[in-house]
């Protein structure tokens, strides 16, 4: 599903554009801010950390039937996707996935210019946060100096994802982790590691039956070795080069250290607002504090809708996240046409653009 | 189309009723606040003045297309109500059509008790307030003493509506209006009515090219008699009893007296908050105030959502009173349920009742 892309498709990473309304996250309060905007005749370009439009709907319950979107009895998080994408798209947005915004800094012809970790910079005259509890990222293993080691090369130190798997040939590696990520790439490492560790809690994994059997064959087989149950205790190295990795055996063992080049943890995502607390927002715990019928933040032509605005009685339901859309759109008339008397005409009278 | 009603069907007017929650106003808003109130487990009874659910969306535009409801790309005025009376219908709503509620007054046990003009009361711990722009009613001609002669019983007096035609039966009737209904009206009287008079401030009628024939035809056989232009000046009678009609024909002619037992007058409908005025809820113009994110009035457990509610930045949007239903929804728990915990679950993961 796509939303249909402007002229030159989905955004490249790394260019520079200039936009009405730069929209950070593209679940169903930032697609139907697209829309709302739209009406009130202002472009927006989208950005999010996912590679997929729709946020928690479609990275968390796909398939999963939503009865309280009110005129969708039953709807799956997908399926209101794929309608809101429907409805955003005769407003042609840009999009620019699986890129999380860094930066967002007042410009000095007024406006803000806003930089993602993918080099890509957007200009904007104003801002709609639609970031929902935040850009989901890997969950890291609490360890101390963990940092040194990650950001590096692939096959070599700490990594949450395996993008070109050749990386690990001839290398030592221990994956972490117990579910269908850490037991399907143990496997595959086997054919190319010099050695395979996986660790977990327990000696249960959440994995297919089938990788299930074929994990303890190659165990068995002396392919890999299963450390469990145990947990990351430590990385050592030295200059920011992995060494080794110590794990926690007890009560049954003891502390064990294994020579490693590198570690692969599978902890799953976690939600975290990340960069944007570091924006001068007013916050309330992760939430981002605005006004309930504007949505106007602490910036001036910096808006906040859907679970990440925070306002007394506030309700983390979709339907308000649109009602939200609606009011950030309206508010950010004023800061992308300033001065100029907004002439609302409901849909039913002015209809959409035809392309 | 029809909400599945409660056991004994749409419930008759003239009863006694207890619940949780009354609704006044059965259009988008007020079925949704059903929905909403359901999921947190609060039955509701919905009042409407009109004979059929929708309000607005099925009384003025119940073929046009609506673009702006999320996830909704394009829906019918209908549409979208069937939608969302599909949605409300596990929830089993008594519905009470056709009728104003004329008063609200406090219970002297806590809640609210209300009265509609067909005699209906219903007690209710809270209630919801999404009477739209008011209740549709007809446009009355602002002739003095007409109140005199309006209530009665169809085939005398004023009247708005026909619901019988065999009642005008050899009387003497003046029609009034320009539109549909007027000369729908006074071709099918000719059939029963003594005499019939269609007055119209112009010699135009907005009417089906065909009705409008069969118009010219009877006025020329002298079944009926065109007074154009001409309006009305006056009720004339004596005992409640209507004997007259005055008509102002200037410039053309100058007054006229018609002899007559009925007026029907087919000026429309307009929307008045009428009663709604007199409940001491604190107004603005023509709207109720409101808190934005509870939909709290200034009357303890009384709530107003939808084109009825006023706040600063307030946007009359379809999807503004969908979440302020939910808004109100929240608040009204406390009222009917207090000091009871309100355990909120996400539908996905809660579900719908099962009959």
């Amino acid at each position: 599903m796509e939303i249909r892309p402007l002229d030159q498709g989905l955004a490249p990473a790394g260019d520079r554009h200039e936009t009405d309304v730069a929209i950070i996250g593209a679940g169903p309060a930032g697609l139907f801010a697209v829309f709302q905007c739209g009406m009130l005749g202002m472009r927006c370009h989208v950005i999010d950390s996912l590679a997929d439009i729709g946020g928690q709907c479609t990275a968390l319950y796909p398939e999963k039937p939503l009865y309280d979107i009110p005129g969708l009895p039953e709807a799956s998080g997908r399926q209101l996707i794929e309608q809101l994408a429907l409805q955003a798209a005769p407003f042609a947005p840009a999009l620019h996935m699986s890129q999380q915004v860094v930066s967002l800094t007042r410009s000095d012809s007024g406006g803000w210019s806003l930089a993602s970790d993918a080099g890509t910079q957007i200009f904007a005259r104003a801002v709609i946060i639609a970031g929902g509890v935040g850009a989901f990222a890997p969950k890291r293993p609490p360890l101390a100096g963990i940092d040194a080691y990650e950001g590096q090369a692939e096959g070599g130190g700490v990594h949450y994802l395996v993008r070109d798997i050749a990386a690990y040939t001839g290398k030592r590696v221990v994956v972490a982790g117990g579910g269908d990520s850490a037991v399907d790439w143990t496997l595959a490492l086997t054919d190319v590691a010099a050695s395979v560790y996986l660790v977990h809690r327990r000696d249960k994994f959440r994995a297919a039956p089938e990788s299930l059997n074929r994990l303890r064959q190659q165990a068995a087989a002396g392919r890999l070795e299963l450390v469990v149950p145990g947990q990351l205790k430590g990385v050592e190295g030295q200059d920011r080069t992995l060494t080794s990795v110590v794990i926690d055996q007890r009560p049954a063992g003891g502390e064990r250290a294994i020579a490693a080049d590198a570690v692969l943890a599978f902890y799953g995502l976690a939600q975290n607002i990340g960069p944007i607390a570091e924006w001068g927002l007013d916050l309330e715990g992760h939430r981002i504090c605005v006004e309930p019928t504007t949505a106007a933040t602490n910036l001036a032509g910096v808006f906040a809708i859907g679970d990440i605005a925070a306002y007394p009685n506030k309700r983390k339901l979709i339907v308000t996240g649109f009602s939200e859309a609606a009011f950030a759109a309206h508010a950010a008339f004023d800061a992308v046409f300033p001065g100029k008397a907004l002439h609302f005409e409901y849909s039913t009278t002015k209809g959409l653009p035809t392309p």
